[in-house]
């Protein structure tokens, strides 16, 4: 590992030394140019084209390269570089390996990585280990020792992992931890989030449009039924729970100041996949043989050092409306999304009685979001997108570390693993490893700054 | 025991038999006299007096007896009794323990228990061993060996022993089990309870009245505040499950085809009620000095043999709305209270939107609601102690079981310290007993069928 990096600042001090003699710096780089932030894409599906687009408003961050192994994804994504008037990536799509090739050859300051999740450990491995930083799609990992590899190459390397955590970012969740911070809640108790979200339609379609239409999957399906299917046959826990937990960390300053110790975590019957193939495709389809591991709901609960309570739910099986379960309490009051209500004592009127969460919101709204409001409109997930995006772009032009970094990566995401384990040994508490080694005691938040670009 | 059964029905029949012979039938007993119901009271503090005042509208109940170690009580109750034309009772007040000579010197069918938590199951003992009905309030016990106790002595003596949970009659509740067994939410995967009610009047006050005022309790307290407060000193867990789970257990046919297996539980720190005393009574009030075990917000996760998850959640001591935290979720859809909403695939007409329950809970009234609604008006807790009442003292006339049963009370109660018991442990799973010895697997569920009175 230590032998490529050098190879890698070999390469660029030689690149630059052994050209300058024959070029002016101009025909090698522009001074735009050589400020440039280079951008690889790993994963080029509808997240990944996405993301390059929304990337390509950032004049100061090329895209040299892009990968991916369906060359149909790939054109769409030559097709949107173009649309913007970039310039043509180089592209890797000789098989599943050949990112590999594109973080060795590649003289890239960071990738987005936005393929199916069990790629995301090691690609952000393999682009660490080339000196490149990473920003990756949730979750970061699947396994404990996976996530503690994720830690281990940032700090041995040097290269950030960040966990591209969009809902951190969501207007009422920022407005909420604004007050939080200026202590309108009071001491925080406890906090709720999860992932309750139909996804039935995602899970399975009919190979030709990404939602529905169908009782298809892997082979036969199409984006993410192809592969994301798969992980409710062979594992029973909370497959995503960063949605949910990523912005209760920065209500409960996680990593920092604080930190997670344990977890339990129950499944409910799996039922919802089964009926979903039956009542669409029929009880001949071959698909409704199959045997769904998932539980359709999972319910995890985490303590942490100071004291506090995070309830998380995780639910896509069946029908409901969609819903992150949000809530924040603490000594002085209560937020909680599912009815848009808030209640804080001494400030709403009725004792006893929820009021409106929108005057908070809209006078608590984070500065960032007050600033940002009109760029971040029609970027995508409400305007989340813009601002994950914009932390991440950040954070390698000025060399800093991203506020949601790689020990969130790993503290995240290693609730998937632990929640299976915790099911797999009756509901036992688990321990959550401290991926900082102790440094949460003295790690300040970060998260919500605001940087100029 | 037995001896003591013995002796009663001892003095039961001789008492009939040696007199019959110097008095005519309808000296002793007037036809309707006879048939009366003998109904008495120990704890006739204000909830007592509620249901004696309740009771007092059935002409077929007699209330010969009530017991009270409180002077002031037992006089409130006294008046109630006058003023509704019934006969004075004798009165037992002559300390702690007067109520084991009012169960076995009177002739009574039945006794109520509305006493502090720590009285239910030695009450219930008491009057089982001596031949007599019980109904208590919640919690009926507060150790596992209580539940079992009472399990026990109830199977031993043939007496019934109901635990008064009036929420399992709360209309919605009931509207919402009417849909669960037509099939409306399909098959039934999670649902959620709680006790989440600011109790901080309630468990301080002046000493002079039941609610706020003051923030004194115990011996100085008035009301609730003079025992319930201690709990929070002496205990961690869910003191008080069984208003959320009580409802959630008819919904999964607890005890009746499906039972609980295990739970755990979580506390965070305990900071509402100092705070309270502080910002009410000042820094220098001896009670700020007081040390709370019970984390402010306890979470409890029930795994049912079904398959099905419970999440209750208690919560009383910081400032927040009332809600019992109801969720009812199957294949179908979802009942959510918090924000009165229902969403069933098939019949709401948007798709991953929710609609309100209103017309749900109007088309699904339950029919104990629709005949018996002009009745239950005014009666307390929006109707519901019409209608536990009625359960009550229907099962006492009718010789029948009460739908709420002695394997329910054991089963609700033992929540309380099961979680103790997980919390201790550093939140693991604990078994949770089978009440019925394994009859679960036969019994029918049998709540909410109507019984003429």
């Amino acid at each position: 590992m230590v032998k490529i990096l050098n190879r890698r600042k070999f390469i660029k001090t030689s690149a630059v030394a052994g050209t300058a003699a024959l070029m002016t710096p101009k025909t090698l780089f522009s001074s735009t140019e050589s400020k440039r932030i280079k951008l690889g894409f790993i994963g080029t599906g509808l997240r990944g084209q996405w993301m390059v687009h929304l990337t390509t408003k950032y004049p100061e961050v090329s895209i040299p390269a892009i990968c991916d192994i369906d060359k149909n994804m790939i054109a769409s994504t030559l097709k949107i570089l173009k649309k913007s008037g970039r310039n043509e990536p180089r592209v890797y799509s000789n098989g599943d390996e050949d990112y590999i090739n594109m973080v060795k050859n590649e003289n890239l300051d960071a990738v987005y990585i936005a393929t199916p999740w069990e790629w995301h450990h090691p690609m952000a491995i393999e682009s660490m280990k080339n000196g490149i930083h990473v920003g990756t799609e949730v979750p970061a990992a699947l396994t404990v020792q996976d996530c503690w590899d994720l830690v281990n190459t940032s700090e041995r390397t040097g290269m950030h992992c960040m966990i591209m955590e969009n809902v951190n970012y969501r207007r009422d969740v920022m407005a909420v931890l604004n007050m939080v911070r200026k202590g309108l809640f009071g001491e925080i108790l406890h906090c709720q989030g999860g992932y309750q979200h139909d996804l039935r339609h995602v899970k399975f379609n009919d190979g030709l449009q990404p939602y529905g239409g169908g009782v298809e999957f892997g082979e036969k399906g199409f984006s993410e039924a192809k592969w994301r299917t798969q992980h409710s046959i062979d594992r029973n826990g909370d497959l995503y729970p960063t949605h949910g937990l990523g912005p209760m960390s920065n209500v409960l300053d996680l990593n920092r100041g604080n930190k997670m110790q344990f977890l339990t975590s129950f499944a409910t019957q799996a039922r919802g996949l089964n009926k979903y193939i039956k009542d669409n495709g029929g009880n001949d389809h071959p698909n409704s043989k199959i045997k769904f591991k998932c539980g359709d709901i999972i319910t995890t609960t985490i303590k942490c050092h100071n004291g506090q309570t995070i309830v998380l739910s995780h639910d896509t099986n069946n029908p409901r409306p969609y819903s992150l379960n949000f809530r924040v309490q603490g000594t002085k009051g209560i937020w909680q999304k599912d009815n848009r209500s808030i209640y804080l004592e001494g400030l709403s009127p009725e004792s006893h009685v929820w009021e409106s969460e929108d005057s908070y919101l809209k006078e608590y709204d984070h500065p960032l979001w007050k600033k940002f409001e009109s760029k971040a409109k029609g970027s995508g997930h409400g305007g989340m997108d813009f601002f994950v995006l914009r932390d991440f772009i950040n954070s390698i032009k000025n060399k800093t570390r991203p506020p949601i970094d790689v020990y969130d990566a790993a503290s995240l995401s290693v609730i998937s693993p632990l929640s299976e384990k915790s099911i797999r040994l009756g509901s036992a508490a688990v321990k959550i490893p401290d991926f900082t080694r102790g440094r949460w005691k003295n790690k300040k938040p970060t998260f919500g700054k605001i940087l100029e670009l």
